[in-house]
């Protein structure tokens, strides 16, 4: 098994093996790209996204700086917007569904360590993977960590640290994050009729 | 009433309307403007923040990268001091008084969203005005949420999220921010002892 | 006693100081030159490394964007990482030994304000020394509060804010960050079983 196969599948892998050193480092050059180019040039930022990232949908805008690992294990769906600082460290796949907002100063980290510094001193890492649903709002300045998934119609409140999975139509907020309330029909009415005709 | 209007009055209001979108497109331009000037080059970059904010005093100093949404909703007082990162959302007004140090990666967020999915995808947000009092010291990496309002002579410690009012005269602290202790003229009598005469 | 003395050993220091406001600035400099350096010009990163921190030893890699106050007050063993916006105020020492890896956006802040607005506005600050001990792996999104020294072989969960010391051996994560867990060498085991053959 590559290592870059053993990083993908979440088992302990080198990270100094050489064909994963030179993705990072193209990665890591796309992002500088992308991060010195205008977000007002789109064509090329769009340009600079298709060679970095595995896949993402219609009307995506993502503000600077944005960084992320390797980007072939991120995808992204339809209608996505990050503010500016968001890191994505995708040793293992990050999903992200249709209709997501992301806030300034987000972290979407897969990488992880040993506990043991004697099995981190031997060069070893892992990651676990992302999954982010469809309709999904997550604060500024929040962290989600290795291996959570998130559900559809969910908000999570600024500042939070995901640590464990968020189910579906809910507030979840803290540190460690928490789910503070359920989402219902009711919240679409309350809003709705705050629109002004 | 014009979506701009909307906008400021803490509204919902359509983040597509082709005027807020000039008018974050040319914001966003000057940001990368001064982020890209040497901090050195102290005429250019506050000929940059002229253009910028609504107004500020004397004696401002902004590390990069600062960014915000419109700058036009930003106004801030003498003796001004925010360190690198710091993150302004102005959809709504940000008042900040004098005498007002920032750390490292600060977040002032107005902007918010309709908790109904359902609302934010036709379009929707809406923002609600910040204000920071007199000479407050927000420590390094914290949040201030929508709507909040900081009093005179306060501090609030380092990874804090405040999400609600903070009165006047206290330490604060947390995620959720909660109020630990009153500043009092003994505070004063200490800190000046300690100066080396 | 110099201005830049009274800093280094923890007494109330005017920042207005010519001599520390050309340090500052020299170093800001240094940090714009590291950051618009890409990542992969290693010579050139190391060469500004040299003239900007005090020491550090071999395999140290540092991603953009960095910022520190002074340089000259940070010491950093071998094998080192940070990720992404680590910043660094270093008004008084920063002591890292060496395996430290610190995820992305970590906050080191050794500076401090009088809680005295009245002695603020008269122009003095002070910082506290922190020393991060071996084998340390610190989480993203941590802050390291003035004053603060961590033990050998800790892990701090990612989004903590560190207020008070940490010993060696655990496991140590939140706001304010507390110890959960001890490290033995049963970890140590677990991991070391977990490398395929």
């Amino acid at each position: 098994m590559k290592e870059i196969d053993k990083m993908i599948s979440g088992h302990l892998y080198k990270v100094s093996d050489g064909e994963l050193v030179k993705h990072l480092s193209d990665a890591k050059d796309l992002c500088d790209e992308f991060n010195f180019t205008s977000r007002n040039d789109y064509d090329k930022r769009k340009a600079i996204l298709i060679k970095l990232l595995h896949n993402f949908g219609d009307n995506i805008l993502i503000e600077s700086p944005f960084y992320c690992d390797y980007g072939f294990n991120i995808t992204i769906g339809d209608n996505f917007y990050a503010n500016h600082g968001l890191t994505i460290l995708d040793g293992s796949k990050v999903k992200i569904e249709n209709n997501v907002f992301i806030g300034p100063n987000v972290g979407i980290y897969t990488a992880t360590h040993p506990i043991s510094a004697k099995v981190r001193k031997m060069g070893y890492e892992y990651a676990k993977s992302i999954s982010i649903g469809n309709d999904v709002w997550i604060g500024g300045g929040s962290i989600i960590n290795p291996g959570v998934n998130i559900g559809n119609n969910v908000v999570i409140g600024s500042g939070s640290v995901v640590t464990k999975d968020i189910p579906s139509n809910v507030v979840a907020v803290g540190n460690p994050c928490k789910v503070i309330r359920n989402i219902t029909n009711e919240d679409d009415s309350y809003w709705e009729n705050l629109i002004q005709k």
